[in-house]
């Protein structure tokens, strides 16, 4: 747009890689463990350069995550992007979804399945790929549940780059075809996407991938700061606010403690005034893969992996990277975790398609089944703000509710046949 | 964003409806043809109007369709929107895409693919449904070949409104799940899409379908207005500029004379300079539905109804009702027309996919491959900026590059086996 403006941040504003563990520091670069605890690592920032970030500035900033360069990582410079420029997804109201379950206060759907291959891994792979090209990859990689790899590879694509994907074998066509189409290699494993982590991981550490970012193994803390982007979005959406409960869906648990992260960081540099009564994180997962909200439910920070099952396929995840890490977050805001399974899933992808028009993969109505949970079991503040995510796109999960809903009507193309079908009263 | 202005319009700048064969004028109301000569009915706004409108007014508003909003019949409250929001969907640089068919000049992919519902179709919807309640029509309804199913009932869904959606029987899966889910009534109709609409055409006047608006029927000339949408944003984001070239998907030829209407337009109210050449308006159908193209190449501006066939099923309307004006506007303006058959347009996905990382349904990728026709013939000017539109996306057509596509290696999970396959050189 001529209205905005899109030109080069000074720097990044990234310092230092911090051990989450035991707080060591280590300098920049392509490394995801802590060299002391083998703790995992997390982007550090510079406290002045945060604090010299202004409304006007991300106002004036392109319509997507980027307006935020500030506050990231990477993708400072508009020329150095590996992009396909996601996010300024909508921030939905749902007054409707909000009577259906008794939700007396505004509730908000921030739907990202409005990004370029239609998930919120578009911005943490933008700001993961445009970190690994600052330092010096040039073969693009990831192990994934099925978005994840649409993203990479679609990435990979408009760059020009070689891309290699990693996934189970057991995939939903739409995200195995919306990977392949763009060309690049994709591998099918005979195993769970914990299985392909691990080769991921085995992988990295060979001279034939030394040139390959895998961008939630070898970049990963850089990967993970892009799902900041969803908290400062939609603190902006509200006019620069922070609502009272989120309730986030988990699969590592990052993207949670990220949405939490960011609206720490906007307080803490003064683009947003802390709410009165802080803000409450909810975490939602399928009965299917629930380690973290069982930990949570047994009192213990210890996240014990299982072997998941059910439809959400994006959210199994069996041994979370984050998952401690969600549970400190939850608990700390004085929020909670619950789970659905795949009846509640599906019935919570028709009650949001009927009550919003957003149409939400399996993990979407794994959110909006648990946020009904959390309002009945009286968690969940029906009088206060609440923001519902939704991280996925309907179309990816055809089969979660395609035996469920179908034509209401079958006739033949005349009046006779449409008044015998009984729509002519 | 509080960075944009979505305040009320003062009125709509629409002044009557006027028929496009005999000039005939008549009040602004739910009619769509012409009481004297039977001719289609097209909005006629008033010059005064239009000539107030500003770039900067524009620039200042919503990030949707909206910021158009001066221009177009209805929509100017936001309060009586009914809307998704869709627009400003992305213009993207596709550099490789024109090596791969030797461009030699700028092109651009307008991908409409990033509506809410995932096609243009999302724009003409919020416009004639945006009408229709002002007319108070009460229940929405359309003849649909898929994409403006799913618009309709996720509209409907959203302003919670009865829906009754139109179909030929035999749509892909993902069209017609992506409509039930959203829980109107959808009547699967034993016939073509000209089947459907003859039938809707009849439906429209009965006393039981007083209340209800058929978006592409008896509230058309609003509807077809939402396709103007595309060409002011393609000048918009062009920095205010209209391309030399545009290839353009045909089903009814509506949408290509629309966006030829928008830069006219645009060029009246002084909006936009007229480029010196002009620009060139370039008509895609698939070879399976051709009868546009086959009237232009036959010299005839006649256009003699076919049976569809084949994978592009979104542009199989083998009556189209705006056959004519295309070929009146792609002769005019010095354009041409083409089509391809199905492995091309198989060919067109994956060359667009690999190339900029866009994931096309079947009508982008009959465009792609037209585009790729026009350049090898010598009849789209390989010198010359050109943008060519997709309006769908992939997931919505999987079954067209399923069989084509899919993972490059099948391991199982260990270094040994990523060994075997060939993956560690």
């Amino acid at each position: 747009m001529t209205s905005t403006v899109d030109a080069p941040v000074s720097t990044s504003p990234a310092r230092a890689l911090v051990c989450r563990g035991c707080g060591t520091e280590f300098p920049l670069a392509a490394q995801h463990a802590c060299y002391e605890c083998f703790g995992p690592l997390e982007i550090a920032y510079d406290p002045a350069a945060l604090a010299r970030v202004t409304r006007a500035q991300i106002e004036a900033g392109p319509q997507n995550i980027w307006r935020y360069a500030a506050l990231l990582p990477a993708g400072q410079d508009p020329a150095e992007r590996v992009t396909l420029d996601p996010g300024l997804t909508p921030l939905v109201s749902a007054p409707a979804l909000a009577a259906a379950i008794g939700l007396r206060a505004p509730l908000w759907v921030k739907d990202d399945s409005a990004n370029p291959t239609h998930s919120f891994k578009d911005r943490v792979v933008s700001v993961a790929l445009t970190a690994a090209r600052g330092l010096g990859f040039t073969r693009f990689a990831c192990a994934s549940t099925g978005n994840l790899a649409n993203s990479v590879a679609a990435h990979a694509a408009r760059a020009g780059a070689p891309s290699v994907v990693f996934i189970p074998g057991d995939l939903e066509a739409g995200k195995v075809v919306t990977t392949a189409v763009y060309g690049g290699q994709l591998v099918a494993i005979d195993g769970s996407y914990d299985d392909v982590n691990r080769l991921c991981s085995e992988l990295v550490e060979t001279d034939e991938f030394e040139d390959t970012a895998f961008v939630n193994v070898n970049v990963r803390p850089y990967y993970a700061e892009g799902s900041k982007t969803l908290g400062y979005e939609v603190a902006e959406q509200l006019g620069w606010r922070i609502p009272a409960q989120v309730v986030i869906p988990m699969a590592s648990g990052e993207l949670l403690t990220k949405v939490d992260k960011a609206f720490s960081e906007l307080v803490e540099v003064g683009l947003v005034e802390a709410p009165a009564g802080g803000w409450k994180v909810f975490g939602a997962q399928s009965a299917g893969c629930n380690p973290i909200a069982t930990a949570l439910h047994n009192g213990s920070d210890t996240v014990i992996p299982v072997k998941p099952t059910g439809i959400a396929k994006s959210l199994n995840i069996g041994d979370p990277a984050a998952g401690a890490y969600a549970i400190e977050t939850v608990t700390r805001t004085g929020g909670w975790m619950d789970y659905a399974d795949d009846d509640e899933i599906r019935a919570g992808i028709e009650l949001l398609a009927r009550t919003t028009g957003v149409f939400a993969e399996t993990a979407g109505g794994v959110t909006v089944a648990v946020l009904q949970k959390l309002v009945a079991s009286g968690r969940l503040d029906p009088e206060a703000e609440t923001v519902v995510f939704n991280t996925g796109e309907g179309l990816k999960t055809l089969d979660a509710v395609a035996d469920r809903v179908g034509p209401t009507h079958r006739i033949k193309p005349s009046l006779r046949a449409a008044r015998d079908a009984g729509l002519l009263g």
